[in-house]
């Protein structure tokens, strides 16, 4: 039997933009085409984008969606793309509406200017950052079709990671391939277990698979493409690129004879994917929401010096502006590393002293102590806030996330911002990453980018004489080993006193967590990249008397 | 048949705190005892407060909520309440967990100082404002008791809300009387499509219903109480208060013949429902988390007028301090309108112009346009929270839903604090609650706290000179409209242009709604009282491409 030839396009929609992602969808198809393909597969709500949380509930949306998706296929036909079968994620109106939700997440077969077929996808995550079963109804069926003497199943993302439905209907219908639409968030090593899903899969239901995953950021979701492909036997033939679009392409015969057809990728170190995960997460926040440029402020710290590295990386360093914004109690270093970190990324450097209006305010108001304190960081907004009002650019704020757990930031201070770049970063990675970003650019030849006394000096938010951040919390190492496994681990304060931590100093921890709900919620959005990070993924009430 | 005493516990739990909430119910079931009763119903999570949201996730907190309980069967034995039955809602572990949700929403029988039964709601609403479907596994079966010779059931809120599940196995049980235990928020004109549901229950299962909800605050929902009990017939025998705990006392001798033992309550009048609402909204998120007073600006105009006004009801003049922060484009009629409202209310005023710190900032900053004038109202904000860190008062933010809507808001401005006490009124609504309040006032003889001026004035942002809302929005009475077609009804803006508004118009609302949407996930929380609030209720994407 000739072998089918399949292209996987790796595409980064934008949600909502349902004409561009149709021209897009259109151009991977005519690339697919070029290469020899037949069938072409996108990734899950590739037509608008995903997710789209409540748009779902919206007849408008659903119509205009499911308009798109006949405008696609007479547009592909036209294209000359008539004999090609195109499968494409995208969201249309569900067989049995419920009083609440209307629209399913579907999968769409089209060729020769028709729509052949659909599938709905069944198992609706409703945990972690995800909420279908508020907005999609479930469907029940295997979509199967035949091409070229072989036969195809399509499957949606979820369905393949909880057990029943109609993954479970593979074996039976005889499937050479299954072809998986995917919009998989990027998490610290979820690469390994992506594949170990997908090889069981393969093992268990007969088939190979095509996994095929969205690229790109969407609010505090990034998507890292990695798409790839096994055979029966689970073994891998072909991998796309992560943190970029990319169309993969293969040739398959039989469930146990594939061959790659385009370059495959490696999956890139640790540290590495999450650098470009954090880079990819801020570039399509600014790009999707219309900005150019950001605007930041730079303390000399780390967290700034990391931030501002990766909006360099991001957006190149014309558009990225940081402010230094010194103050009676900011060391000297605090001006010469922000300076230096200016001069190492090409980023556009201004200075603002707070000095003038801290007096002002002070000179007005009858404030001391942790008032005082918070004041001056209040200030500083006041500034970036000016300047992004006047200039139009997105301000970022640096926090990580081993602040944000314990409420160690001023709000409305340095918590201001449209984007937070490393709020699920925690501490400890912060430095890791920034050590990395540097080694990265010395094996290039090129200057690093993250002043060698950032990385080095003792944190502080230099809102007192003399304060580093060790005066009101743990050594970091430590807080942030309490907080991985309070957070992500959900042990309780017991739980992680018995495994050999100062109890009273956990109790003390978990208690800041709590109290700084508050403060969270009014928080900026920023990329996921932990197993759990704060925001839709942890929802916790405000009014909360337990401890 | 001699008849059964039944008392329904109308409670406000805090959530989280287990001892506190086991004492009230104990404390209750006393009451329920001193009056005659023999069975006494707590409404849904009594035990831990409702919603518990991602604490349901917690194995601590499932392990901590099932002790509770058994210590609550021991001291309700140990207080001579043996021979009663207390039908009590916790949570507890699932009988079949996921590799997610690991608790179910309950209800447990204690008698005789035992737990002599449990219940696990069925149906998990994941609309709306809710996400039980994340955090719960759902039960299967009905439970039912006898006492006394009557055949009661147990089942839990949403269970009666949806067809299907163990409600349909009531009449089959020949049930005497249904118990339900609810966690039922506060709705304008909710009180209504509650009895003709229990009505509905009532007719189609055969059986008499007793209706008991929780009352109070928690974060930004209201549970208003309103519990009640309708015969075989449907029709309403007795009726707890709105907005307040209460102990409501019935006998029944059978499905039809059911009498009041206690004092029925009738329901407020709409206006009054909405500002008890808002008043326990406020009351008790300032309770629940530690504070005791509030600050709040005072421009004069309509929203802080009735934010204070809320206030002073809530928490007594002696715990609202109010500031007038006049600028040079202030108008005389905003500080004195101000002071009026002091003086009416007799909360504590003081003034503190900005004049002064904001020179310094244009002296040092180059901004104009709208940069400054966010810059007046992020000085407003600075004095404020220099107030609550020094004094520890929560600051109140006083927009209100039709300028969060459509972002008429300075972020890190006039939309700084920790609740947000009318943010789901929407403008036209509040003049109303304005005149409302007043005129109770009036009718009590008392001092209407509300100027006239600041009812009747065009509202203004008074950020330059001469400024009204109506200079960048339409009539706050054509935008009503258009933000409740767009927002409660979800209608797009070709639906909303074809009910006969100004299509322009239309597409310009619209737009803004969508380009705030970034403003208002940093906004505040605050009590919801329609029937879509935003915030939990409507999940929109902040990167958003359809318009």
């Amino acid at each position: 039997m000739p072998a089918v030839r399949v292209a996987m396009a790796q595409i980064n929609p934008t949600v909502g933009d349902l004409s561009g992602n149709s021209a897009k969808i259109l151009d991977f198809a005519k690339h697919a085409q070029e290469s020899g393909a037949q069938i072409v597969l996108f990734p899950e709500l590739a037509l608008t984008g995903y997710p789209i949380e409540d748009l779902a509930l919206s007849r408008d949306f659903l119509s205009a969606s499911e308009a798109a998706l006949e405008d696609l296929a007479k547009a592909a036909d036209e294209a000359g793309l008539g004999k090609m079968t195109l499968v494409v994620g995208y969201p249309g109106f569900a067989e049995n509406p419920t009083s609440w939700a209307i629209g399913a997440n579907k999968a769409a077969l089209i060729t020769g200017g028709k729509i052949s077929g659909n599938y709905a996808k069944h198992h609706l995550p409703n945990y972690s950052v995800f909420d279908e079963y508020r907005v999609f109804v479930p469907g029940r069926n295997l979509l199967t079709f035949e091409s070229n003497g072989m036969k195809f199943a399509t499957v949606i993302c979820e369905d393949i990671w909880q057990s029943g439905g109609p993954v479970a209907q593979i074996s039976a219908s005889k499937v050479d391939l299954t072809l998986v639409l995917n919009g998989s968030p990027f998490e610290t090593s979820k690469t390994d277990s992506r594949l170990e899903l997908v090889q069981s899969l393969a093992k268990a239901q007969g088939t190979a698979v095509a996994y095929v995953n969205l690229v790109g950021g969407q609010d505090d979701l990034v998507f890292d493409g990695n798409s790839f492909v096994v055979d029966i036997s689970g073994k891998g033939i072909i991998r796309a690129r992560q943190f970029s679009e990319d169309l993969c392409v293969f040739d398959i015969e039989s469930q146990s004879k594939i061959a790659p057809v385009s370059k495959t990728a490696e999956p890139l170190k640790p540290h590495q994917q999450i650098w470009e995960a954090l880079v990819l997460g801020l570039k399509d926040y600014v790009a999707k929401n219309g900005f150019k440029s950001v605007v930041l402020g730079l303390s000399g710290g780390i967290d700034s010096a990391v931030c501002a590295s990766l909006a360099v990386d991001a957006l190149g360093a014309s558009n990225v502006f940081g402010v230094g914004m010194p103050s009676e109690y900011s060391s000297e270093h605090s001006l010469t590393d922000a300076r230096e970190l200016a001069q190492n990324t090409g980023l556009i450097y201004s200075e603002q002293p707070i000095e003038a209006m801290v007096d002002s305010a002070m000179g007005q108001l009858n404030l001391d102590g942790l008032a005082a304190e918070n004041l001056q960081a209040r200030i500083r907004a006041l500034i970036l806030m000016g300047l992004s009002n006047q200039n139009g650019h997105l301000v970022l704020t640096t926090g990580n996330k081993s602040e944000l757990a314990v409420g160690y930031s001023t709000i409305y201070g340095d918590s201001v911002g449209g984007f937070a770049p490393i709020k699920d970063v925690e501490k400890s990675l912060v430095w890791a990453l920034a050590k990395h970003r540097n080694e990265m650019a010395a094996i290039a030849g090129e200057t690093p980018p993250i002043p060698e006394s950032s990385i080095t000096k003792a944190p502080s938010a230099e809102l007192r004489p003399g304060q580093t951040d060790q005066d009101s919390l743990p050594d970091y190492a430590v807080l942030d080993q309490i907080l991985e496994l309070h957070i992500e681990q959900r042990l309780s304060a017991s739980e992680i006193t018995s495994k050999g931590f100062d109890g009273a100093l956990v109790d003390s921890v978990l208690k800041l967590v709590k109290n700084s709900e508050w403060k969270r919620r009014q928080g900026a959005i920023g990329p996921r990249i932990t197993k759990l990070a704060f925001g839709r993924e942890r929802r916790m009430p405000i009014s909360n008397g337990w401890s």
